[in-house]
Parts: C-alpha cells; sequence; structure tokens
C-alpha cells in the first residue's frame, strides 16, 4: 500500500509501505476512507515528538472500512464502516476502568501515528478495535464522522467539561485556530451567555465569530478589559487554552475570575509561569489533558441529530494520495486560511 | 484598651488602642478570651502584606465572649461565647450567596488584621457578625475552639477538599509545618491509604508521624521515588502544597499521578514554574483558594463529637498581654518546636 | 390598600386590608407592579394547604418598586425596581449558608402567600429583603421578570438541575403546563438531543412543541415505546415530573433508563407507589425539591442576554384589580388555554 | 466436578456436574477455593427469582486459581490466585465505558449463579474474565478477599458512595445483617459523626456496635426520635436501606433531613409507598443500584493498607462440600447468629 511515512524531522513522503496485518487478537484493519491533519502532525515534523520513529506511518484521525478483525474483536466485522478514534484503550487497566482511556497504562492511549503506525495511509491497523473504534450510522458522513477522531471530543472534553461550562457563563476561548473554534461550537452546547474569542488573526476571529463567539479581541486590545466589561468586572467564569505558548497559557490566568476554571487544552513545548503570588488566594482550578474519547459516542449521537454543524471546520479536502498539497495548505493556514483539511478515497 | 498594633515593616506592639465600637448594624463587638498567631502575621511583619496599614491592630483568629451587638445583628446576645472567623461575609453579594464567602464583593472575606483592626487585643469588633462567627457549646475549649477560626478549616478545605481526598488514596503532603499537619488530620477524615509529609526538618517530620503521616521523606531523600514506590509508579492521587515558595509547588507538580489533583494551600510571593511541556497531557487539576470557612460549622461538630483531636497542635500557652515572647517563640519554630501558640485572657 | 384575601376554602376577595408596614429591620415594602398566579395558588384555594389561614393575602410572584426599607436592609433603596422571589432567606442558618434559601430554618422559606401576606395585593411587605429580592435592569420587562420569581427557577433547579440534563441525553417531560413548559425551554440549555413531552391535552402537546419538545405522546399512546424507540431500548437519560398526581410520577419511574434521573417538580397530595420490586436493580436516581432560586441571578442574566424567550408563557394579560377575571381564565385553563396570566398596575 | 445444584424452588443438591470448559475466548476457568454464600442465594431457593433456572450452579462470589484462559483473554495467567467478581463485565458496551458494569448490555452483569453458571462448585467458568476477576496479592487471605466479591463493594458503592456520607454526618443504617454490618463498616471511611443502626433484633444490634454503630434503636423504639435527638431535629443527612422490605423503605424516609439521601441497597420484591405528599418539598435524593464493583481495586487496596477490618464479618467456616450444613447455618441466622460463612477447599 500507499502511505504516509515520517522520515525525521522535516522529512515525509507517500510511499510504498507493507500491508499492516493483525499482530495481536484485538487488532482490526481497516481501508481508509477519509482522514485530516492535526496541528500535532505539523509538530512532529518540526521535531518536536522525539519518541516519533522514522519510518513510522503518520496520523490519528481516520474514517475507514474494516476488511479484518483478529479473533478477540467481538463488535466488529469487515464491512463495518467505522470511525478511527485518536485514543486506543486496553480496557482492562486502572485507567480505562474508569473511561480515563486517554491515560491507558497497558499500550493504549495515543499511540497511532505516535509510537505505532497511523492512518494516513491506505490500510492502518487499529490495536484495540473495539474500543476504539465507533460504528457509523449512513446519516453521517466521513467528512463530519473524522472530526470526531480527535479536535472535537478533544475540545469539548479537555476544554469544555473540564471547565465546566454552564449556563449563563462568560468563557474565554484563547486562540480561534481548529482547536478554539471546536471549542466554542461545542461550549455553546451549555449555553454561555458570552463566549469571547482571542487570538492575533483577524481572519481567525471572524471565524470565530461565525462558529459563535458573541465577542472578539487580539491580544493588544486588552482582552482582560473586554472580559471585564462583560463581567462586571469580576473576569471569566472559565477560559479555555487552545494554543499552547506560555504566553498564551499566562493570559489565560489574568483572565479568569475568582472561583473560575482555566482549562489548558493547548499542547505545550514549553514552561510556563504561574503567577501564584497573585493566584494562591484566588480559587482558581487549572486543569490539563489528553482526551479520553469518552464524549465520542455522545457527540455522534449529537452529529446524527443534527445538534452540531461541523461542516464549516472543513475548508480544504483532497483526494487521498495528495498529501503533499495538503500538509502545505494545513501548515500555512495564515495564508491559505485552513482549518480542517480532510483527504478522501475517490 | 490593649492591643498588638502593627506598625511597618519589622514593627509591633502591645500598646493602647481606642476601645471598638459598633461602626454599622451589623457589627458585634467581643472581649477577646483566647487568641492564636498565624504565619501570615508573620509575612505582614515582614512587610510582605503591603495592604496592611500602620496602626491596624493584627490578627484574625479568636475566641471571645460578645459584649456588644448593632441593631442589625439578629443571631447574637451580649453574654455568648463565640468563635471568631478569619473570614467575615456580607451575606448578599454573589459569592456569598453560594457560601464563598472568602471572596466576598461587599466588604467581606479576609479582613480581621488586614484591611480592619484585628483580635490580637484585648476587645474587638467583629463585621457582618452573624456570618462570621459561630456559638460555641460548653464541651469545646478556647484553645481547641480558635484553631477552628483559620488554620483547620484552611487546610480541610483548600488542601483536603479541593484536592478530593478520597477512601484508599495516597495523599503527598509538602511542608509539615502547621497548615500540613493540619492537613494530616484532616486527610485522615477521607481515609487515605497513605500519607506521606515531605519536608526539610526532621522535627516536623516526626510531629507529621504523630498526626498520621504513614511515610515521611525530606526533599534531598527523592520524595518522588518513595510515591512511586507507594503507587505502583503511578503519582501521587492528591498532592497538597502547605509551604508556599516555587521550589515545593513545582515538586507538587512532579509527585501527582495522571488524573491526579495539586491542592495549593500556600501562601506565595512569588511566581512559580508550571512544567506545561509535561502536564499538558496528564490530567491535572490544580486549584488554589482561600478558605470560605463553609466546613467550620461541621469542623465544630466534629470537634464537639471527638472526632478531631486538635489538642497537640498548641505547644505553646501565653497570657494575653505577652504577645512579645509568644510572636518570639512561633518566630522561631526551628529552635522551639512550636507549631500554634495559644494567648489567653486568664 | 388593596388586596386579595384567602377567605378559607374556596373564598377569595379583592378587598381593603390595611397597608403592610416594616415588622423587622430586613423587611422592605414594594409597591407592586406586576404579578402572576401559580398552580399552588390554585391548591390553597380548594383547601389544600390548610397552614394557609383565612384572611392571608395570596401570591408568591411579583415585580415592584421599593417604598421603604427596614434600617437592617443593606441593598435596596427606596425606587429600586426588583423582582419578588417566592422564596425569602434568613441568609444565616445552616441552610442558607449553603444557598439552600428553600429550606430555610429560621422563618424563611416558602413564606409569602402561604405563612405570611404575599403579593397579590396593591402594596407587599418583603420579610429579608436583600436576599429575597433582585434588583432589575430597565432591559428587562416587568412581564419577563415576574416570570422568574418561581415558575422559571423552580422548574430550572428542580427539574433540569436536579435531573442533571447533558448534552446529547433524552429528557422526557410528563406534564407539559405552565412548569412543564418551563421545564422543556430550561431543559434547552443544555442542548439535550431529545426532549419528548406527555400530556393528555392536544392543546398542551402543541404548545410544547412551540417550547422545543421534539417529540410528544398522549398516556395512551404508549410513551414508553416512544422513549424506547428513541433511545435503542433504553429509557430516558432524566424524567421530569410536572403534573403532581401519583399516575404520572409512576409514569416517570418506567420511562428512565438505568443509571437516569427522574425529577419531581409536581405538588403532590398523595403517596405515589414506588415499584422498588423493578427499580432496586437499576441505579435509579429521584430527587424532589422545593426551589431555592440559586438560579435567579443566572437566569436573569441569560434573560438580559436575549437566551431565555419566556414570552410566549404569558398567555393572558390584566389589570392589577382584575383578579376575579384572572383567576378564572387561569384555573379554567383547559378551555381558555392559558399558561401564564400577568396582572399590571396600569 | 461437584457443584450446588439449584433444583426449582426449595430445591439444590451438592452433586456432580460436568466441568467446566471455556465458551468464549474471553472465558477464565478457576479452581475456587473459597465461596460464600449470599441472602439472595436464599431468594432465589425460595424461588423469588424465577430467571434462574433448575440445573443452575448457584453462587456469585469466590476465591480461585486460574487453571485455563481463552485465547482473549489478557491479563490473566494460570496459576494466578483471583478474586471471582459477582459481575461480569463486557468492557466495550455504554455501560462498561463508564464503568456501570453492573448494567452491562452485552452478556454481562451478574450473570453468575443467575443466568449461568455459579461459583458455588469445585470449578467454575468466570466469562469476561479480565474485568470480572482481580488478582490477589499473598498478603490478603482467601476469607478476607471473598467478602470483596459482592457485600463489601455493594455496601460501599451503592449504599455509602450512593448516599454520599460526609465527614460529620449522620447515617442511619436500617438493617443490621450483613449488609447493613458491612455499610456501617464502609461508612466509617468518610468520618460520619453519627451512625445509627436500627434493627428489630437486639444480636444484630450489637453487633452494628461492634461494628461501629454510635447508637442503636429498634422499629419499637421511635428510631425517628432518635434520630432527631442526634441532629437537632432535622434528620439524618444518609439513609442507607438494608432490609428490602416497604416497611423499613418506608421508613428510611421518614428519617432523612431536608436535603439528605436515602440509599436503598436491599433487594426488593414488592413496591413501597412513597409519601411525595411529604417530600415533595424536601429535596430528598433516593438512588437503587445493583454494584458495578467498580470500588473492588480500591477496597482491595485498603485491605492491603489494613484499612479495612473485614474478619468479623466471618462467623462460620465450613469445608467445600459442606453446603448443606453451611445453608442452614447461615439461612438460620436468628437462631445461629451467622452473618457470612465461607466454605473453603481443604
Amino acid at each position: 500500500m500507499k502511505a504516509l511515512v515520517y522520515g525525521g524531522p522535516g522529512e515525509k513522503a507517500w510511499t510504498d509501505k507493507a500491508d499492516p496485518a493483525i499482530a495481536d487478537p484485538r487488532d482490526a484493519i481497516i481501508r481508509v476512507d477519509a482522514v485530516t491533519i492535526c496541528g500535532t502532525d505539523l509538530h512532529i515534523l518540526k521535531g518536536d515528538v522525539p519518541e516519533v520513529q522514522p519510518g513510522t506511518v503518520l496520523g490519528h484521525e481516520a474514517v475507514g472500512t474494516v476488511v479484518e478483525v483478529g479473533s478477540g474483536v467481538t463488535t466488529l466485522t469487515p464491512g463495518d464502516r467505522v470511525l478511527a478514534s485518536c485514543i486506543s484503550a486496553c480496557g482492562t487497566c486502572r485507567f480505562c476502568r474508569v473511561g480515563a482511556y486517554g491515560q491507558c497504562l497497558a499500550g493504549g492511549g495515543w499511540i497511532l501515528g505516535h509510537t505505532t503506525d497511523g492512518v494516513q495511509a491506505e490500510y492502518a491497523r487499529l490495536p484495540f478495535a473495539d474500543l476504539s473504534t465507533y460504528k457509523l450510522p449512513q446519516t453521517i458522513s466521513d467528512e463530519a464522522a473524522v472530526l470526531l477522531a480527535d479536535i472535537l471530543p478533544t475540545s469539548y472534553e479537555v476544554g469544555v467539561l473540564n471547565g465546566r461550562v454552564q449556563p449563563g457563563d462568560t468563557v474565554a476561548v484563547v486562540g480561534a485556530g481548529p482547536i478554539g473554534l471546536a471549542a466554542i461550537l461545542t461550549a455553546r452546547l451549555f449555553s454561555p451567555s458570552h463566549i469571547i474569542a482571542i487570538d492575533k488573526a483577524a481572519s481567525r476571529l471572524q471565524a470565530a465569530k461565525h462558529f459563535g463567539a458573541h465577542a472578539t479581541a487580539r491580544p493588544d486590545e486588552d482582552p482582560a478589559e473586554v472580559v471585564r466589561t462583560l463581567t462586571g468586572g469580576l473576569g471569566a467564569d472559565v477560559v479555555i487554552e487552545a494554543v499552547g505558548v506560555p504566553e498564551t497559557f499566562e493570559l489565560c490566568t489574568t483572565l479568569v475570575r475568582p472561583g473560575g476554571h482555566v482549562a489548558n487544552i493547548g499542547v505545550h513545548g514549553k514552561p510556563a509561569t504561574l503567577h501564584l503570588e497573585d493566584l494562591w488566594i484566588k480559587d482558581v482550578t487549572i486543569t490539563t489533558g489528553l482526551v479520553d474519547t469518552s464524549s465520542t459516542s455522545t457527540l455522534l449521537r449529537m452529529l446524527e441529530a443534527g445538534q452540531l454543524d461541523v461542516s464549516p471546520m472543513v475548508t480544504h479536502r483532497f483526494a487521498l494520495d495528495d498529501f503533499e498539497e495538503a500538509y502545505r495548505v494545513f501548515g500555512d493556514a495564515a495564508d491559505t486560511g485552513a482549518l480542517k483539511v480532510v483527504l478522501s478515497r475517490s
């Protein structure tokens, strides 16, 4: 088959690779029908995630059709159309038993395109297939479903649920890239009164409004003052970090009200400064996290019920073998305006 | 009357001061029967809390007898023996309506010995007296009760409850001074399997064992390894910061397991480094907070039921006019072994 | 002044009554500007609430203008336009300290038009005025605000919040009278996938659809089957009882899924049968409750932000002295189609 | 092998039965080393659980040694000493994914000795073995471990955790049989101030005191008054039903305070009367449930740490082939004083 193979920092190629085969009774093999690229894939290509070995197939977000299942797989049959989740789960370790699949201790967690071959390929092996896939109803398109492989459940669980957004809240979202936009979209499920999007790029703030932000601010427009004005001087009930650099995290801790929540979604490569000299007295809760995909079934149900319109997230579409161009467009988002790009088998 | 008056950094005196008088209908005046000194008082004297004006009477932890009440006080009568809580509460602002008294927006919060005259005096004015005092049953001694003015509810609410200690947990307490010891004492109410106390001073670790720690470690004894050994390599379910310097906070974030809680109680004067490059993926919850005293009634009930033995916390006793010596002994805890000192009207 | 005075079962009159006067320093007197009638008022008139003494002024839902305040009132001034909440709160008892105002132990709770004179009058005395009223911004009309005196917070707190409605849930609401409709309206704040309204009257089911129900069923149309069809046979995540008779409560317990919630809002006069022989194994949570009005500020904020359109709830409008006709129309809802009726000072 | 086979109402025999064999790749076969009898087994023998077919091997609580595993079992090896839990879990259905194993939709839940052969036998087949067993450390005896197959997690999860026992609470436990005593034992993990045991039998009340009850009452001694006296007239924070008849459930709902919890553990065969005419206004939460065994790992950890002394629960010991006598002694608890009986391979 063909697959997008990582060749070390800065190197990738759509090239021949041996077809994946069942390696454990709990594996399934899928034919990849649609796949997307994550900001994390760009980090890997920059060399920021050194545990990814050259030779690894990239990608952790796909929709596919089951072609083969191991003897220990009980819920799937060849021909099933499935969402391949970014998180794999053994189902029996301490963390999996409480649904914390992201922290799986027995070989699961985020492994696809990370510590094992991923899904940016014509075919892929999915470990722990019973718990790592979701059968798709016909009413959900590949393009909508693939957004539930990572970005939607990540924004919802790590941003909105960890941040405990409640009706009537004021929510500040720092970063209006794809993850921040998905946080705005899913925060609205809890009917906050105000969502304030903060980003440097005017085009992203425009997109944020389209996704439901009530107000926007650039970092140089005193976002803290914007938040204070909307909250009688108190600060935001919930602040969601969706960038992943120290400056944006630190901004978040200045926007939150006493008793409020800062929910970090951003993937960070450097430490941030935590101003405990101000925060120790403020009853602040700060959370971090990797997605558990505990919300995936619920999000699929909402997609089916027409409650989530994810279609504006997909800005560019490509054929499955056009990874070169797809990465270029996605990596150059400032110029191309790309949010999510989807590559589909024609 | 006589009172301990702050004179600016490094300066204090037990000196004459006008008797306090009712200034608002919701005030009460108490005769102070027992009072203690807080680590925060030492911070004030060092000049770390600049909003305290010279001329202010220090102190926010007392037991007293009501001598006069304002016309708006409905639950107290002269002669009532009361605990004077470190937190005053208007009872009607947004935060008070949800019991978040520490964040009172209408003149309450931590005001005694801070922004208004405190209780290290022969008499004291207690604003918002209905919500800021607790009537004491005869079975509770002054000495036990005064520990519920601040240190016990602070350790319990900001450390144990914010940290969500559960039966069977492994709890690491960083800092075994009075606050850390009170955290150990109250953490035990939730039956953790292991409490690990971490402190530089052998004498404090000894005290920690007396208060219920199952294991102890000095910072130079690789406390992370001690925690890992007790938790199968996972880390502590709950880590409580009870010191207030960057190093101890940063240690806390290395001790916590994926999915665990770091509850900061320490009063910090400087920022800490938050290693988001490690923590972003770890499902960690970090909390800060000022006590709300929402647990004070419950703690009093437990004291009355004999469930909390706070007596070992009081190591030194003084007469009410012996503040000079009491501060010396308390301030020099490394040598004197002082935990809490109590000054009582004879 | 004129007031609607209860004369014993079946008896009421709009008649002369002494003007209310400050009886406690925490009282306020309002001029009533708008007032509504509650189903509970009808119960009182039937003699179902025997603790209401003849001679009592009825009513517990009003908007008014402050004309006088007691010396202990700190947040109100004559001229303030306020919502008079159905719940009064002392603010200092055990329950009030945790925001459980409905269970106030010191003379509060539901007292207006119950154990003390109510607000269906030209003027009214509001005990514990600081905690029992909410200042209204100009942007909120009397008619919208008066719905936040009881019916909206009751439906939201006792139905939606107690029932723990979550995004993607299936919610069944049994009873589509005003309370049930308000439950539908406020359940939508949490984005359930399906709301099923169940009622005998086709007109009410019609209204339910208007308020946001996705499906409807009459009791004779096998509502359990409707719920099963929408939930893959599992049952509803949340069932809200909004009638108050044994049959409807018992229906609720057959509609709920394993692990689901039954939230009772209905005012019951008779015991129900609880089928523990089926339910003991089903992980069901059943809640009851009187409103605490802990959500009133939030609902006001949402009203102001345009998130709650309560206007369709008001079906009939009257002058303040037209109680005779207003009660007739409201009491005869089957014929008149009345939901809420509002009487306003002209 | 020999096994205790159900022969229809009133009939059971320790008789020959074919050795169990792997029927699904996820099965394991254990040699039974220790086993106990549950009150539910007595119900089955009375004919109260008609879905149990004659010919079924009884029993759902055992400790054993793995002798064979199916090809899909990944965490067990022959020779492993394991606790066989009363609940089996597929691990992949909607409920298992959130840890609600008791409600497993794909063939798990309570199946042993119910819908499939149980563990009162020399050998037993354990479906879904990875999730339905717990490896035992050497420091935990068979006799202690077997109490964690059902009675301890049931009391803890369905009684104490569902009831939300908190430090300082007053807890009433209605029924002081084995389940009620285990509820008392595990409620103490949360340091309630008062536990009141209510039972008809003086001997059981005696046992309750031994297990940690602070007060006791017979139903004819006005238990509601006992509770009121200890709670200033308010009622119990948590009431645990541990009998399973309408009278005791109804008693529970009279003992609970406004805002309190009634947690039903009892297995009921008949409906109870729910006095909604009193309860509708009281903010009461009532829960039912089958154990999920989500706490089993934690309870094992606490057993290992010496925090749970379950040894007084075992009052009688028998050889594995002495079921006749063991059932007689257990079934005749009023005379024999039996709590739990353990049968062990010699």
